[in-house]
């Protein structure tokens, strides 16, 4: 039987803001990836998101970010592996807490905005990362990015035991290497609901993706990413999901693979 | 054999800002209380307090404070129950992964500053404490002030099934009714080396203290509580630690007593 | 003629967290209290909203809260007069950066949440909140509630050479002595437009309010504040500058009137 | 007369945290960059700061900073021009309120640690640094580097108006181009109070600089910078001093110089 994992960033109101439709996405996804209060999230927003994916049977993994919670950990912050590791071990360990107290284990980790994207591009950063994750508990999953730029993150996690999940993101463009189209390329984000989903039915059956240059490209990912902040991206994961579903492939979290 | 725990509050350097002599202090106690980031501490400093924790034997706990690194977590800030059970599960859960780095099991939790006082005051801050440590793991000792101040932590530790150890300051005037006299009053911190150790050595031996009218009180404390911030300070540990050896007192970690 | 200034908490968003409907809001008031990066705002938001102010001719002023953006400044801090002065200082002189750069000049200091409601309360911080406005510059006006609870912060005004402005919440409830009726109370809050916007009519002409019990209060109200968080919210401000144009009076910033 | 500035980085301790000997500091130098709260500092430090400079006729520059306490502002934090013209007002602002409050006029900014290098070498951040300041004062002068790696800070200041002091280390070893040695070259930070009390004497007196390799080389500073963060450091700042004066240099602060 086919089977994918739809993961989401979840967890990212802090304090009196909101951020995100949690509610609504969380029924609509296997995996939630969870802000563990450094770029967003606090410790009662963790708690309550952590209640809410285990109560929909939702697979549970922490988001750890830069601390820079004005930047949404989305600029990057020059640090070293030994303040990368210890970064994500805190972050980690906090969300634990919140897993523990409601009887559900952790599954995965996947770095948020900045961190995730240095990772791609710095060892340093990618073996920190990776050792991080090791260090509290080598049986977690590591995520990174499907295609030729996630090649650190799979390398770092070999070298500390770790089972590294790749990512594809169905809303967005390709090119022919397999590597994604930057953001501020005209085409680089994709929003129609058809089209979104049809793309995620062929990283999901077909393991390719259509590049931006027309060719069709290998892409083996083991989890697709999809995002919920706004109403239009909670109609996007419905439609991704429902075309998945009538094609027979189940949505289940990503460690359940084997 | 008389054994009595000594602990001490470590780890309360802050990126490139020391504070405390950890490293003559670690060898002289039992057990380390290690701040967890939010009134003093930070990542890279909770993994090197905790390794130093455990070359050394001594045990460690968890040493959760309000979120407010300027005040150092001196100042009370008004917390619901629900913020402080989430506080403390999010500080517990950062050391947390820590250890389990470091292949040392966490033994106890005693709130730092404004928050341990409160705690001693209001009810639900007490049983906030208490549920957030039960629901990380109750056979985590929660620490609370020997004499009748520490009621309500130990009602509260009784209500989520946590073992309480009451704590002594040797160093600090006591009232007759057991009470610790306010730092404001005349008298009320004591520095002579000597005349420390023998209160000491009064509440590890007899269970009772000189009170500042003269009159002598029981108090029942499983573990004195010692600073490191300052040479001085750190004399006093050591003038402490003699006495007590001396007179065939064992000094072991709060939970080795059974 | 008649005037009236209508104040409203603007520039609370923070990072990539929105907060309030300051474009829609801003056309409507004369007065905008704008946060100052520490229980809400940052550089960014501060900067946008002063110019926002500006370009509308809406007098600024600077709403200086605790050191809190986890709690939006609404829990009580315990701090010393000096702190509280001190860090009255430093959130308008940030905010006073941001008027020069925009070529306009800061009218007036309201605090934020709690210590808004600590000042009202709490003698130490009345004065030292008075002491910080005057050491930068004693034409500042000052907001207090009006109504007996605002006496402490008058009293505090005076002492230090301010003009202080009594402020008035056309949506809340007052008791017969003109306090205000807490929130927790059943009928503290009002929301329907009619209803608030007559209240603010005889606040503004008629300097009294229907209490709660029925009687008819006398209440002295230089400001009227309204809230701009949400589209009901906005309709209720809408609803009051109406009716108060339509009655003949005229919505200018607080400093206006002799 | 010859005249030099002596700068030097204040007002760096945090909360309970100490840093810095500003008390023997303060005496011996013309110019204290005091810190704004982002990396280092906090209101009370400021204003003790501002009161210690203004009651010894030091003068006062803003030292404002990445937000990144946990780094010290050393770590490099990618951020928009918009963002870093914002942070400078911010903090610039938030001094000024402590010189208004004591009488003082603000005479320099000097961004640190990060900040400054990233100025030194990114046109956009460059850019940024001088706008901040020329939006809120013009006349306050900008402190760069002096040699080659100054330039780009000097075209921003033009760009803006500004007077740019440039700015040599004499404790630290320079190319042959007139560019600093990286710290990470052996000998590349001097020590002997001696040696760098005559390089100090070159650099006021002749504008050479001895090389690394041996050569002189022409550098225009109008400021140095000396240190006192350790006693050694100090004794340094002090053997600086009385070369300077014994040789009839008058140190005086950096805007004096027409």
């Amino acid at each position: 039987m086919l089977t994918i994992d739809l993961n989401c960033d979840m967890g990212e109101s802090f304090g009196s803001w909101r951020m995100g439709m949690d509610d609504q996405v969380m029924p609509l996804i296997s995996s939630a990836n969870i802000a563990c209060g450094w770029h967003a999230g606090d410790a009662l927003v963790m708690d309550r998101t952590v209640q809410l994916a285990a109560s929909r049977g939702v697979a549970i993994g922490a988001h750890p970010g830069y601390p820079d919670l004005q930047g949404f950990g989305r600029r990057r912050l020059q640090c070293t592996g030994r303040e990368v590791r210890a970064y994500v071990m805190y972050q980690v360990g906090a969300l634990m807490a919140f897993c523990t107290a409601n009887g559900v284990t952790m599954a995965h980790v996947k770095p948020h905005g900045s961190l995730y994207n240095t990772a791609a591009s710095d060892e340093e950063t990618a073996l920190a990362v990776a050792e991080g994750i090791a260090a509290l508990n080598p049986s977690l999953l590591s995520v990174g990015l499907a295609g030729p730029r996630g090649e650190l993150v799979v390398r770092a996690g070999k070298e500390f035991g770790l089972r590294v999940i790749r990512e594809a993101f169905p809303d967005r463009a390709y090119a022919a290497d397999g590597d994604l189209v930057p953001r501020n390329v005209p085409g680089a984000v994709l929003s129609d609901p058809q089209e979104v989903a049809q793309r995620a039915l062929m990283m999901a059956r077909d393991h390719r993706v259509l590049a931006l240059d027309g060719t069709m490209v290998e892409l083996h990912a083991d989890t697709l990413c999809v995002h919920g902040d706004n109403p239009a991206a909670v109609d996007l994961v419905r439609s991704i999901r429902s075309l998945l579903q009538a094609e027979g492939i189940s949505i289940v979290a990503m460690g359940s693979r084997p």
